[in-house]
């Protein structure tokens, strides 16, 4: 629940290191099952950030990877992709979806609260960077929120809301232990 | 992409009936297969709300009704039950889900962008009051940005969003025609 | 002066009742000179609002009782009738008064920071919720902030205020003795 | 309604005169009842500070005079006097009352949305600088609210906010005629 | 880099000083190279002003002062002359010049963040008051963020942004020496 | 002096394009004194952008070619390497110097409002992403809005400001001539 504002460093033992961040050099391993892995520097990781409004994740795509249907409770998300051609999509209150394909140094804007994806649809690995303009602009994943929660979430509530059987929403649910 | 900012209306022609609302007060129907409907008071029916932060949605549920796991983009929402026993419940960034049974006049709140869902769980009708902190407060339901698009979200992102195939994709879709 | 923003719970430590409140259940007594009971739910009772902008308070109404002139230094109130016809009205920068009978799951809007009241209106008892875009919007009451402040407001500032004399402004302070 | 954001002027067209303002130059005459002044150099009046988030107001005050209790719902004051003596008071939501004598060039601040007043104690003519945060603060004065409206408070709002009978409050009315 | 925000004192604590200043009543010393001299009341010396959103800066120049061209990171300006004639100036995002002579009473408006000067072209002593939409409006003085850093600015950065020999420059820096 | 602040796209016309810029793919020519080039997709190039909080400028370098000292009043600003070694310094508004060298996808992050500069300290070109949380940052170059303002600025507040003679001056400004 801590949102945004942590304390601040007392301003003499603030060093120029405060201000940086390497947390994004390196290319995360994509081998999952769904072919993409993001390294965020928000807030709690990158502490300079603190009041000042703006965070960055880079994510990789492995060819054919999807970063899955999401959403950030507090940013908008600024894509830029630095590598390979990325479709981002988001739907709108009235389920209107808007798409592109993005290169490499294009971008695209995903207003903030709504829901989008990304797909890598180019011939080799792609990376974007999502900029925010939250320190701290969180995640929500439907399908974890559904199918991956701790407590799990109730049967009924997952078979009222796909309307299927509970042995269809069994097979859904298996899809996605251990995340 | 209208988010928060209408024109004002001239000082001169405002009257007394700008400040109020009956859009609440019909019980609207629940004949649908989640046996649940909303009644929006945000300031695009409800001009009065205009620059001041505050709307508010009535939902009824019927006997075993779910409002299905959806999020807000822009705001908090305070659970008033006004008639029944309805369990809401929310999953935060780290999956975990928070929920309770909610009866007459007691609250629960769901920080801003997170997915939640009510279900009732009394014997009869239920009738909750969402109150948000946005005059519009915007609505992500992700069935329905998943299935029920304009175009339709392609094949591709649905199979690999949910690790299962086409054939299992339509079945799940094919609930959703007409939404 | 703690206007907004508590320090938030540690993470681990939250649980499903951190964000459900029934405070407002319990029908206060209205057996007072004014008729007029009201029970707050904001954040310093319910601290699972911190952070999250919104804030309600349950007000009684015996017949004929009025919740007198006053504003909320930090929130515009979205007054729902749960009970009972309410008249609420309430007066701009250049005292144009506003004002509606309002009547069960109605709503009426009173601007954040203007002077305001609601009075019965009904033959019974009435009940009505005042939503908040703030977790702690304050209250100002003027007649208690000129006849029941601690130390006294005085006598000159009220004399020239009202331009009576002492002896007509004791009359008037005797009546709030003791609020 | 037109609470903040005028449109802006068209940049080709800005001169230096747009940001100055010559408004609190005059001495305006404190010859009424109170002993007061204002003038407002706020953005209706002074177009410049347009989205800048600022205002000001220049208070004269006879000797002896009052600047009856009253709130800004859209700003915090912060008070610099420039002649004179000059007691100010606030009343918090518990109805405290802060207050101190202020001289030439001291401060003192009113948190946003309280209830305050200013009172010329000294031998001599005062003037105040009013500086606000917000380039509309708005002004309630709860005595112009109650007994000065358009159309007029009803009776029964009067009576059962002051706990006096209908004569009383007439005498009390009879003050503000012509305000 | 504690921007906004310090905590609030126990409310048991209060007392009416806490929101009072006699900072800016000394008229302090202007004998320095640049004939100026600030007293800042910001939150930081004046702690009643914590999360009101004003400040203010009480600025005397000597006959033919300036106060050189900088800017307030976090607040606009709005200028109040007390003394004598000051013109105030501000350049634009597209370098364009706004300036006005300002005499006593009379207001200036510098938009946020923006660089501006004041310099007495008046005969005698000027003053003016600084007001902020900012508890901490922070300052840059760009001379000093360039010749009078901790450590020392790298000399190759103020070659090439000069477009002056290291010669040039140290001719510069050495009139900086001990701000 | 439009700030934030656009008139929405009636929802009806809006196309996926509008969410999309390719503004940025092109790399710019560094041929001038300064060996630098800025690309911005701020709100009034990709209009997409409007209402959304974010923006993002790209930075070309050429060997040794430096972004001069500067600010923007209206945004924090996260830099991105994308190719090259660059060192990013900042001053704060006690005239500390923060610096680092930063490469390929490592950041730096410069408070709101605060002086700034790039330096390509590498071996060839460097290209980086600053990425703001605002629409339209703004941008502050304190060099240009001494020497290259329009009207030009007065010689006597330039001479105060470097306390140097109009002869040095009219050197230092002869440098932009042209901008």
């Amino acid at each position: 629940m801590a949102v945004d504002g942590f304390p601040c460093k007392p301003a003499s033992t603030v060093v120029d290191d405060d201000f940086f961040s390497a947390l994004m050099v390196a290319a995360p391993s994509t081998k999952n099952p769904f072919g993409v892995n993001s390294t965020r520097a928000t807030v709690s990781v990158f502490p300079g950030l603190n009041t000042l409004g703006v965070s960055i994740t880079r994510t990789d795509l492995a060819p054919g990877g999807i970063n899955p249907p999401h959403s950030h409770p507090r940013g908008s998300e600024l894509v830029l992709v630095v590598k390979g051609e990325v479709t981002v999509g988001f739907t709108t209150s009235t389920n209107l979806l808007y798409s592109k394909v993005v290169k490499e140094n294009e971008l695209f804007i995903v207003p903030r609260g709504l829901q989008h994806y990304q797909l890598n649809v180019g011939t080799g690995d792609a990376v974007f960077m999502a900029m925010f303009d939250a320190q701290s602009p969180g995640l929500v994943v439907p399908t974890l929120g559904l199918f991956a929660t701790k407590p799990a979430m109730p049967m009924e509530v997952l078979t009222k809301t796909f309307l299927l059987g509970a042995d269809e929403i069994d097979v859904m649910k298996s899809k996605f232990v251990g995340f």
